[in-house]
Protein backbone atom coordinates (compact mmCIF):
# COMPACT_ATOMS: atom_id res chain seq x y z
CA UNK A 1 0.00 0.00 0.00
CA UNK A 2 2.89 2.10 0.52
CA UNK A 3 4.13 1.90 -2.97
CA UNK A 4 1.18 3.03 -5.21
CA UNK A 5 2.35 6.18 -6.30
CA UNK A 6 5.95 6.90 -7.93
CA UNK A 7 8.13 8.29 -5.69
CA UNK A 8 9.00 12.35 -6.77
CA UNK A 9 12.52 12.55 -5.39
CA UNK A 10 15.10 13.00 -8.50
CA UNK A 11 18.64 12.49 -7.40
CA UNK A 12 21.81 13.97 -9.29
CA UNK A 13 22.71 10.61 -10.72
CA UNK A 14 19.55 10.02 -12.00
CA UNK A 15 19.04 10.96 -15.43
CA UNK A 16 15.76 12.22 -16.53
CA UNK A 17 13.82 11.51 -19.49
CA UNK A 18 13.77 13.67 -22.48
CA UNK A 19 11.46 16.58 -22.72
CA UNK A 20 9.34 15.29 -25.28
CA UNK A 21 8.31 12.17 -23.07
CA UNK A 22 6.53 11.92 -19.67
CA UNK A 23 9.11 12.55 -17.23
CA UNK A 24 10.14 9.60 -14.87
CA UNK A 25 10.13 9.81 -11.33
CA UNK A 26 12.83 7.46 -9.83
CA UNK A 27 11.59 5.80 -6.64
CA UNK A 28 14.49 4.68 -4.49
CA UNK A 29 13.95 3.40 -1.43
CA UNK A 30 13.55 5.50 2.01
CA UNK A 31 15.37 4.55 4.95
CA UNK A 32 13.79 5.56 7.96
CA UNK A 33 16.86 6.63 10.41
CA UNK A 34 14.82 7.66 13.48
CA UNK A 35 14.36 5.41 16.30
CA UNK A 36 11.54 5.17 18.47
CA UNK A 37 10.68 7.05 21.24
CA UNK A 38 9.91 4.11 24.03
CA UNK A 39 11.05 3.33 27.62
CA UNK A 40 14.47 2.15 25.93
CA UNK A 41 15.25 5.27 24.18
CA UNK A 42 18.77 6.53 25.26
CA UNK A 43 19.15 9.61 26.45
CA UNK A 44 21.68 11.63 28.63
CA UNK A 45 22.75 10.22 32.13
CA UNK A 46 21.45 13.26 33.41
CA UNK A 47 17.77 12.91 32.28
CA UNK A 48 14.87 11.44 33.02
CA UNK A 49 14.14 9.67 29.40
CA UNK A 50 10.66 9.34 27.18
CA UNK A 51 7.56 9.02 29.09
CA UNK A 52 4.51 8.22 27.81
CA UNK A 53 1.75 7.99 29.32
CA UNK A 54 -1.64 6.20 28.44
CA UNK A 55 -4.50 8.94 28.54
CA UNK A 56 -7.28 6.47 26.90
CA UNK A 57 -7.87 3.15 25.11
CA UNK A 58 -10.47 0.87 24.28
CA UNK A 59 -13.99 0.92 23.17
CA UNK A 60 -16.34 4.40 24.04
CA UNK A 61 -19.68 4.37 25.09
CA UNK A 62 -20.86 5.51 22.35
CA UNK A 63 -19.11 2.34 20.97
CA UNK A 64 -16.47 3.38 18.59
CA UNK A 65 -12.53 2.91 19.36
CA UNK A 66 -10.55 5.25 20.92
CA UNK A 67 -6.44 5.78 22.08
CA UNK A 68 -4.36 8.73 22.73
CA UNK A 69 -2.00 9.53 25.02
CA UNK A 70 0.28 12.29 26.27
CA UNK A 71 4.14 12.23 26.77
CA UNK A 72 7.03 13.76 28.17
CA UNK A 73 10.83 14.21 27.04
CA UNK A 74 14.17 16.33 27.09
CA UNK A 75 14.93 17.91 23.67
CA UNK A 76 18.02 16.20 23.34
CA UNK A 77 17.20 12.19 23.47
CA UNK A 78 16.65 9.63 21.21
CA UNK A 79 17.10 10.62 17.66
CA UNK A 80 17.15 14.07 17.65
CA UNK A 81 17.95 17.79 16.64
CA UNK A 82 20.50 20.07 18.29
CA UNK A 83 19.81 23.81 17.23
CA UNK A 84 22.72 26.47 17.17
CA UNK A 85 21.06 28.03 20.02
CA UNK A 86 21.90 24.64 22.14
CA UNK A 87 25.41 26.01 22.55
CA UNK A 88 25.19 29.38 20.62
CA UNK A 89 23.75 32.38 22.49
CA UNK A 90 21.86 34.27 20.15
CA UNK A 91 21.73 31.53 17.69
CA UNK A 92 18.66 30.18 15.71
CA UNK A 93 16.36 28.36 17.77
CA UNK A 94 14.86 24.69 16.41
CA UNK A 95 11.57 26.73 15.24
CA UNK A 96 14.41 29.24 13.50
CA UNK A 97 15.86 27.02 11.10
CA UNK A 98 14.36 26.83 7.10
CA UNK A 99 14.12 23.44 6.38
CA UNK A 100 15.36 24.05 3.22
CA UNK A 101 18.40 23.65 5.11
CA UNK A 102 17.42 20.53 6.46
CA UNK A 103 16.58 18.60 3.28
CA UNK A 104 18.82 17.57 0.04
CA UNK A 105 22.02 15.76 -0.98
CA UNK A 106 24.04 14.11 1.61
CA UNK A 107 27.38 12.45 2.22
CA UNK A 108 28.06 9.64 4.44
CA UNK A 109 31.61 9.64 5.92
CA UNK A 110 32.59 5.78 7.24
CA UNK A 111 34.99 5.39 10.36
CA UNK A 112 33.69 2.52 12.01
CA UNK A 113 37.31 0.53 11.56
CA UNK A 114 38.70 3.75 13.50
CA UNK A 115 36.00 3.80 16.17
CA UNK A 116 35.98 -0.31 16.62
CA UNK A 117 39.60 0.14 17.46
CA UNK A 118 38.86 3.14 19.93
CA UNK A 119 35.77 4.16 22.00
CA UNK A 120 37.16 7.96 22.43
CA UNK A 121 37.87 8.28 18.40
CA UNK A 122 37.53 12.00 17.36
CA UNK A 123 36.77 12.26 13.37
CA UNK A 124 39.64 13.92 11.88
CA UNK A 125 40.37 15.92 8.67
CA UNK A 126 42.34 12.88 7.27
CA UNK A 127 39.20 11.09 7.66
CA UNK A 128 37.04 13.86 5.69
CA UNK A 129 40.41 14.17 2.75
CA UNK A 130 40.10 10.36 2.67
CA UNK A 131 36.66 10.35 1.67
CA UNK A 132 37.11 13.00 -1.38
CA UNK A 133 39.98 11.74 -2.21
CA UNK A 134 37.61 8.92 -2.99
CA UNK A 135 34.47 10.35 -3.99
CA UNK A 136 35.47 13.98 -4.89
CA UNK A 137 35.58 17.35 -2.75
CA UNK A 138 31.90 17.64 -0.63
CA UNK A 139 29.14 19.20 -2.18
CA UNK A 140 28.36 22.83 -1.15
CA UNK A 141 25.00 22.51 0.50
CA UNK A 142 25.89 18.69 1.30
CA UNK A 143 24.58 16.95 4.58
CA UNK A 144 27.40 15.49 6.04
CA UNK A 145 26.60 11.70 8.10
CA UNK A 146 29.03 10.75 9.93
CA UNK A 147 28.99 6.46 10.65
CA UNK A 148 30.85 5.54 13.63
CA UNK A 149 29.83 1.77 13.86
CA UNK A 150 27.39 2.57 17.34
CA UNK A 151 24.19 2.36 15.92
CA UNK A 152 24.77 -1.57 16.02
CA UNK A 153 24.94 -1.06 19.96
CA UNK A 154 21.45 1.03 20.66
CA UNK A 155 20.10 0.67 22.64
CA UNK A 156 21.88 -1.04 24.96
CA UNK A 157 23.14 2.17 27.15
CA UNK A 158 26.64 0.51 28.29
CA UNK A 159 28.09 -0.33 24.92
CA UNK A 160 26.56 2.98 23.02
CA UNK A 161 27.12 5.36 26.12
CA UNK A 162 30.04 3.56 27.28
CA UNK A 163 28.52 2.94 31.06
CA UNK A 164 24.92 2.62 32.10
CA UNK A 165 25.11 4.93 34.81
CA UNK A 166 22.77 7.58 35.65
CA UNK A 167 22.93 11.13 36.82
CA UNK A 168 25.70 13.77 37.00
CA UNK A 169 28.24 11.53 38.09
CA UNK A 170 28.32 9.34 35.10
CA UNK A 171 28.82 11.84 32.62
CA UNK A 172 32.39 11.94 33.32
CA UNK A 173 32.44 7.72 32.47
CA UNK A 174 30.70 8.26 28.51
CA UNK A 175 33.16 6.57 25.70
CA UNK A 176 31.80 6.92 22.48
CA UNK A 177 33.02 8.60 19.59
CA UNK A 178 32.67 12.23 18.01
CA UNK A 179 33.87 15.04 15.88
CA UNK A 180 37.31 16.38 16.64
CA UNK A 181 36.95 20.01 17.28
CA UNK A 182 39.91 20.71 14.84
CA UNK A 183 37.84 18.79 11.90
CA UNK A 184 34.88 20.94 13.11
CA UNK A 185 37.02 24.42 13.10
CA UNK A 186 38.42 22.94 9.00
CA UNK A 187 35.08 21.90 7.79
CA UNK A 188 32.81 25.87 8.73
CA UNK A 189 36.71 27.40 7.83
CA UNK A 190 36.97 25.37 4.70
CA UNK A 191 33.78 23.35 3.19
CA UNK A 192 29.79 24.92 2.98
CA UNK A 193 27.93 22.22 4.41
CA UNK A 194 24.19 21.96 5.43
CA UNK A 195 24.26 20.27 8.79
CA UNK A 196 26.21 17.23 10.33
CA UNK A 197 24.80 13.98 11.82
CA UNK A 198 26.14 10.57 13.40
CA UNK A 199 24.76 7.41 15.18
CA UNK A 200 26.30 8.45 18.54
CA UNK A 201 24.66 10.80 21.57
CA UNK A 202 26.53 13.66 20.55
CA UNK A 203 28.70 15.94 17.86
CA UNK A 204 31.67 15.87 20.18
CA UNK A 205 32.78 12.66 21.81
CA UNK A 206 31.99 11.26 25.23
CA UNK A 207 34.74 12.67 27.35
CA UNK A 208 34.77 16.00 26.46
CA UNK A 209 34.02 18.66 28.72
CA UNK A 210 33.81 21.62 26.47
CA UNK A 211 31.90 20.61 23.96
CA UNK A 212 34.10 22.66 21.58
CA UNK A 213 32.64 21.23 18.24
CA UNK A 214 29.11 21.72 19.61
CA UNK A 215 30.66 25.47 19.97
CA UNK A 216 32.42 25.82 16.73
CA UNK A 217 29.54 24.39 14.45
CA UNK A 218 26.83 26.07 16.12
CA UNK A 219 28.73 29.56 15.83
CA UNK A 220 28.57 28.83 12.48
CA UNK A 221 24.82 27.99 12.42
CA UNK A 222 25.42 24.48 10.85
CA UNK A 223 22.74 22.32 13.34
CA UNK A 224 23.75 18.56 14.51
CA UNK A 225 21.89 15.31 14.60
CA UNK A 226 22.51 12.71 16.91
CA UNK A 227 21.52 9.42 17.44
CA UNK A 228 20.67 8.31 13.64
CA UNK A 229 19.83 5.39 12.82
CA UNK A 230 20.76 3.15 10.38
CA UNK A 231 23.49 4.76 8.82
CA UNK A 232 24.86 1.14 8.11
CA UNK A 233 22.03 0.98 5.07
CA UNK A 234 23.68 4.55 3.02
CA UNK A 235 26.06 4.51 0.31
CA UNK A 236 28.82 7.08 0.65
CA UNK A 237 27.03 9.60 -1.68
CA UNK A 238 23.84 9.71 -3.91
CA UNK A 239 21.19 9.88 -1.45
CA UNK A 240 19.18 12.50 0.24
CA UNK A 241 18.83 13.51 3.22
CA UNK A 242 15.46 14.90 4.83
CA UNK A 243 15.18 15.85 9.10
CA UNK A 244 12.32 17.18 10.26
CA UNK A 245 12.43 18.36 13.85
CA UNK A 246 9.95 19.04 15.79
CA UNK A 247 8.98 22.90 16.07
CA UNK A 248 9.42 23.62 19.49
CA UNK A 249 9.05 28.04 19.78
CA UNK A 250 12.56 28.79 21.00
CA UNK A 251 13.36 25.29 21.09
CA UNK A 252 17.27 24.49 21.47
CA UNK A 253 16.62 20.90 19.80
CA UNK A 254 13.90 18.39 19.58
CA UNK A 255 12.76 14.85 18.50
CA UNK A 256 13.34 14.80 15.26
CA UNK A 257 11.99 12.58 12.04
CA UNK A 258 15.12 12.18 9.34
CA UNK A 259 15.41 10.05 6.21
CA UNK A 260 17.30 9.12 3.55
CA UNK A 261 16.37 8.82 0.28
CA UNK A 262 18.13 6.62 -1.95
CA UNK A 263 19.51 6.93 -5.60
CA UNK A 264 18.27 3.93 -8.13
CA UNK A 265 21.12 2.24 -8.46
CA UNK A 266 21.54 2.44 -4.58
CA UNK B 1 22.56 30.52 3.72
CA UNK B 2 19.26 28.11 2.78
CA UNK B 3 20.04 28.17 -1.14
CA UNK B 4 23.34 27.10 -1.71
CA UNK B 5 22.43 23.82 -2.80
CA UNK B 6 19.89 22.97 -5.53
CA UNK B 7 17.27 21.38 -4.40
CA UNK B 8 16.79 17.98 -5.26
CA UNK B 9 13.03 17.25 -5.80
CA UNK B 10 11.47 17.07 -9.26
CA UNK B 11 7.62 17.19 -9.68
CA UNK B 12 5.45 15.73 -12.21
CA UNK B 13 5.13 18.98 -14.29
CA UNK B 14 9.02 19.91 -14.80
CA UNK B 15 10.59 18.59 -17.41
CA UNK B 16 13.41 17.07 -16.97
CA UNK B 17 16.37 17.42 -19.16
CA UNK B 18 17.61 15.07 -21.66
CA UNK B 19 19.36 12.13 -20.92
CA UNK B 20 22.47 13.22 -22.63
CA UNK B 21 22.95 16.39 -20.50
CA UNK B 22 23.31 16.70 -17.13
CA UNK B 23 19.99 16.63 -15.27
CA UNK B 24 18.46 20.06 -13.91
CA UNK B 25 17.59 20.11 -10.25
CA UNK B 26 14.24 22.26 -9.72
CA UNK B 27 14.29 24.78 -6.88
CA UNK B 28 11.19 25.28 -6.21
CA UNK B 29 10.00 27.19 -2.53
CA UNK B 30 9.52 24.98 0.24
CA UNK B 31 6.40 26.05 2.51
CA UNK B 32 6.73 25.02 5.84
CA UNK B 33 2.98 24.15 6.90
CA UNK B 34 3.77 23.63 10.88
CA UNK B 35 2.70 26.11 13.67
CA UNK B 36 5.42 26.10 16.36
CA UNK B 37 4.74 24.57 19.67
CA UNK B 38 4.41 27.38 22.29
CA UNK B 39 1.91 28.06 24.84
CA UNK B 40 -0.63 29.14 22.45
CA UNK B 41 -0.70 26.44 20.49
CA UNK B 42 -4.05 24.95 20.32
CA UNK B 43 -4.99 21.73 21.87
CA UNK B 44 -8.26 20.30 22.24
CA UNK B 45 -10.63 22.10 24.91
CA UNK B 46 -9.87 18.85 27.16
CA UNK B 47 -6.20 18.88 26.71
CA UNK B 48 -3.56 21.17 29.07
CA UNK B 49 -1.49 22.23 26.26
CA UNK B 50 2.15 22.37 25.19
CA UNK B 51 3.89 22.71 28.32
CA UNK B 52 7.90 23.90 28.14
CA UNK B 53 10.80 23.53 30.88
CA UNK B 54 13.31 25.72 31.05
CA UNK B 55 16.17 23.87 32.52
CA UNK B 56 19.20 25.79 31.53
CA UNK B 57 19.98 28.79 29.82
CA UNK B 58 23.24 31.10 30.47
CA UNK B 59 26.92 30.65 30.40
CA UNK B 60 27.88 27.44 32.57
CA UNK B 61 31.23 27.76 35.00
CA UNK B 62 33.46 26.00 32.31
CA UNK B 63 32.98 29.41 30.11
CA UNK B 64 30.76 28.20 27.46
CA UNK B 65 26.71 28.99 26.60
CA UNK B 66 24.58 26.46 27.26
CA UNK B 67 20.45 26.20 26.76
CA UNK B 68 18.10 23.07 26.94
CA UNK B 69 15.01 22.44 27.71
CA UNK B 70 11.99 19.92 28.56
CA UNK B 71 8.39 19.87 27.65
CA UNK B 72 5.11 17.56 28.00
CA UNK B 73 1.80 17.24 25.37
CA UNK B 74 -0.55 15.36 24.32
CA UNK B 75 -0.08 13.49 20.67
CA UNK B 76 -2.98 15.19 19.50
CA UNK B 77 -2.72 19.22 19.62
CA UNK B 78 -0.79 21.62 17.53
CA UNK B 79 0.15 20.68 14.29
CA UNK B 80 -0.09 16.77 14.35
CA UNK B 81 -0.41 13.33 12.79
CA UNK B 82 -3.44 10.86 14.09
CA UNK B 83 -2.16 7.45 13.06
CA UNK B 84 -5.44 4.77 12.25
CA UNK B 85 -4.56 3.22 15.95
CA UNK B 86 -6.37 6.67 17.28
CA UNK B 87 -9.97 5.48 16.51
CA UNK B 88 -9.38 1.62 14.81
CA UNK B 89 -8.57 -1.22 16.89
CA UNK B 90 -5.37 -2.94 15.76
CA UNK B 91 -4.16 -0.73 12.91
CA UNK B 92 -1.17 1.12 12.51
CA UNK B 93 0.39 3.30 15.24
CA UNK B 94 2.31 6.30 14.34
CA UNK B 95 5.66 4.82 14.79
CA UNK B 96 4.40 1.55 12.24
CA UNK B 97 3.68 3.97 9.64
CA UNK B 98 6.44 3.52 6.12
CA UNK B 99 7.40 7.21 5.17
CA UNK B 100 6.94 6.37 1.83
CA UNK B 101 3.30 7.41 2.43
CA UNK B 102 3.61 10.21 3.91
CA UNK B 103 5.78 12.03 0.72
CA UNK B 104 4.89 12.48 -2.28
CA UNK B 105 2.67 14.10 -4.85
CA UNK B 106 -0.46 16.21 -3.59
CA UNK B 107 -3.73 18.15 -4.39
CA UNK B 108 -5.44 20.92 -2.44
CA UNK B 109 -9.07 21.47 -2.72
CA UNK B 110 -10.37 24.35 -1.10
CA UNK B 111 -13.21 24.88 0.04
CA UNK B 112 -13.34 28.32 1.98
CA UNK B 113 -15.68 30.21 -0.11
CA UNK B 114 -18.33 27.23 1.89
CA UNK B 115 -16.92 27.02 5.50
CA UNK B 116 -17.16 31.46 5.26
CA UNK B 117 -20.45 30.28 5.11
CA UNK B 118 -21.19 27.83 7.45
CA UNK B 119 -18.67 26.61 10.54
CA UNK B 120 -19.96 23.46 10.18
CA UNK B 121 -19.67 22.90 6.83
CA UNK B 122 -18.76 19.26 5.98
CA UNK B 123 -16.67 18.55 2.48
CA UNK B 124 -18.48 17.23 0.37
CA UNK B 125 -18.04 14.41 -2.78
CA UNK B 126 -19.04 17.88 -4.99
CA UNK B 127 -16.70 19.80 -3.85
CA UNK B 128 -14.15 16.70 -4.84
CA UNK B 129 -16.24 16.38 -8.25
CA UNK B 130 -15.60 19.40 -8.45
CA UNK B 131 -12.01 20.06 -7.80
CA UNK B 132 -11.66 16.94 -10.57
CA UNK B 133 -13.65 18.76 -13.19
CA UNK B 134 -11.01 21.40 -13.48
CA UNK B 135 -7.73 19.33 -12.87
CA UNK B 136 -8.60 15.58 -13.90
CA UNK B 137 -8.59 12.48 -11.11
CA UNK B 138 -6.67 12.83 -7.98
CA UNK B 139 -3.56 10.75 -9.06
CA UNK B 140 -3.21 7.44 -6.91
CA UNK B 141 -1.56 7.49 -3.93
CA UNK B 142 -1.87 11.42 -3.99
CA UNK B 143 -1.81 13.29 -0.38
CA UNK B 144 -5.39 15.31 -0.19
CA UNK B 145 -5.10 18.78 1.53
CA UNK B 146 -8.08 20.47 2.70
CA UNK B 147 -8.11 24.25 3.08
CA UNK B 148 -11.06 25.39 4.85
CA UNK B 149 -9.63 29.01 5.47
CA UNK B 150 -9.82 28.19 9.56
CA UNK B 151 -5.90 28.54 9.21
CA UNK B 152 -6.60 32.49 9.22
CA UNK B 153 -7.95 32.24 12.43
CA UNK B 154 -5.16 30.59 14.24
CA UNK B 155 -4.00 31.06 17.13
CA UNK B 156 -7.09 32.50 18.46
CA UNK B 157 -9.20 29.62 20.37
CA UNK B 158 -12.54 31.29 19.85
CA UNK B 159 -12.89 31.81 16.42
CA UNK B 160 -10.49 28.75 15.47
CA UNK B 161 -11.82 26.42 17.71
CA UNK B 162 -16.20 28.41 17.93
CA UNK B 163 -15.05 28.02 21.75
CA UNK B 164 -12.46 29.38 23.97
CA UNK B 165 -13.78 27.35 26.89
CA UNK B 166 -11.84 24.83 28.34
CA UNK B 167 -12.58 21.06 29.50
CA UNK B 168 -15.47 18.37 28.79
CA UNK B 169 -18.18 20.81 28.42
CA UNK B 170 -16.69 22.72 25.78
CA UNK B 171 -16.29 19.98 23.48
CA UNK B 172 -20.02 20.27 22.68
CA UNK B 173 -19.58 24.09 21.81
CA UNK B 174 -16.93 23.10 18.73
CA UNK B 175 -17.35 25.10 15.73
CA UNK B 176 -15.52 24.04 12.88
CA UNK B 177 -15.25 22.22 9.18
CA UNK B 178 -14.29 19.16 8.72
CA UNK B 179 -14.64 16.37 6.05
CA UNK B 180 -18.30 15.06 6.04
CA UNK B 181 -18.45 11.19 6.87
CA UNK B 182 -20.28 10.09 3.75
CA UNK B 183 -17.23 11.81 1.47
CA UNK B 184 -14.88 10.14 3.27
CA UNK B 185 -16.90 6.54 2.61
CA UNK B 186 -16.48 7.83 -0.84
CA UNK B 187 -12.91 8.59 -0.66
CA UNK B 188 -11.84 5.20 0.63
CA UNK B 189 -14.14 3.08 -1.75
CA UNK B 190 -13.34 4.84 -5.03
CA UNK B 191 -10.00 6.66 -4.85
CA UNK B 192 -6.81 5.73 -3.81
CA UNK B 193 -5.07 8.21 -1.45
CA UNK B 194 -2.38 7.86 1.21
CA UNK B 195 -3.12 10.17 3.78
CA UNK B 196 -5.37 13.67 4.42
CA UNK B 197 -4.83 16.78 6.30
CA UNK B 198 -6.76 19.87 6.41
CA UNK B 199 -6.22 23.53 8.56
CA UNK B 200 -8.75 22.48 11.46
CA UNK B 201 -8.52 21.14 14.56
CA UNK B 202 -9.98 17.66 13.47
CA UNK B 203 -10.79 15.72 10.38
CA UNK B 204 -14.49 15.35 11.57
CA UNK B 205 -16.50 18.94 11.95
CA UNK B 206 -16.48 20.28 15.33
CA UNK B 207 -19.94 19.52 16.00
CA UNK B 208 -19.12 15.57 15.30
CA UNK B 209 -19.96 13.31 18.34
CA UNK B 210 -19.16 10.18 16.61
CA UNK B 211 -16.17 11.14 14.84
CA UNK B 212 -17.13 9.24 11.53
CA UNK B 213 -14.66 9.97 9.37
CA UNK B 214 -11.78 9.21 11.76
CA UNK B 215 -13.88 5.79 11.74
CA UNK B 216 -14.02 5.23 8.19
CA UNK B 217 -10.44 6.36 6.87
CA UNK B 218 -8.26 4.77 9.78
CA UNK B 219 -10.30 1.56 9.11
CA UNK B 220 -8.53 1.92 5.71
CA UNK B 221 -4.97 3.10 6.95
CA UNK B 222 -5.16 6.40 5.76
CA UNK B 223 -3.52 8.52 8.45
CA UNK B 224 -4.73 12.22 8.98
CA UNK B 225 -2.41 15.75 9.20
CA UNK B 226 -4.78 18.08 11.54
CA UNK B 227 -4.25 22.10 12.23
CA UNK B 228 -2.26 22.06 9.05
CA UNK B 229 -0.64 25.74 8.71
CA UNK B 230 -0.28 27.81 5.80
CA UNK B 231 -2.68 25.90 3.27
CA UNK B 232 -3.14 29.70 1.74
CA UNK B 233 0.44 28.82 0.32
CA UNK B 234 -0.46 26.29 -2.06
CA UNK B 235 -1.46 26.03 -5.50
CA UNK B 236 -4.44 23.01 -6.28
CA UNK B 237 -1.84 20.57 -7.89
CA UNK B 238 1.45 20.75 -8.88
CA UNK B 239 3.24 19.97 -5.83
CA UNK B 240 4.54 17.86 -3.07
CA UNK B 241 4.34 17.14 0.62
CA UNK B 242 6.83 15.63 3.31
CA UNK B 243 4.98 14.87 6.49
CA UNK B 244 6.96 13.47 8.81
CA UNK B 245 5.57 12.87 12.82
CA UNK B 246 7.52 11.97 16.04
CA UNK B 247 8.18 8.71 16.05
CA UNK B 248 6.37 7.68 19.14
CA UNK B 249 6.69 3.78 19.81
CA UNK B 250 2.67 2.61 19.86
CA UNK B 251 1.23 6.23 19.55
CA UNK B 252 -2.22 6.81 18.40
CA UNK B 253 -0.39 10.37 16.99
CA UNK B 254 2.42 12.64 17.65
CA UNK B 255 3.96 16.37 16.87
CA UNK B 256 3.75 16.25 13.08
CA UNK B 257 6.61 18.51 10.69
CA UNK B 258 4.81 18.61 7.18
CA UNK B 259 5.91 20.65 4.71
CA UNK B 260 5.55 21.56 1.08
CA UNK B 261 7.83 21.62 -2.18
CA UNK B 262 6.22 23.53 -4.66
CA UNK B 263 7.02 23.01 -8.37
CA UNK B 264 8.76 25.60 -10.31
CA UNK B 265 6.22 27.45 -11.64
CA UNK B 266 4.38 27.90 -8.78
ZN1 LIG C 1 21.55 17.29 21.45
ZN1 LIG D 1 -5.61 14.15 16.19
Amino acid sequence: MTNRSPFLLVLPLVVCACATTAPRFPSGAVVDMTYPFDEQTIYWPTEAGFQLKKEAYGHTPQGYFYAANSFSSAEHGGTHFDAPIHFAEGHPSVDQIPLEKLMGEAVLIDVTRQCAANPDYQVTQEDFAAWEKEHGRIPDGAIVLLRTGYGARWPDRKSYLGTEERGAEAVAKLHFPGLHPETARWLVGNRSIKAIGLDTASIDYGQSTLFESHQVLFAHDIPAFENVANLDRLPAKGFAVIAFPMKIKGGSGGPLRIAAVLGQGS
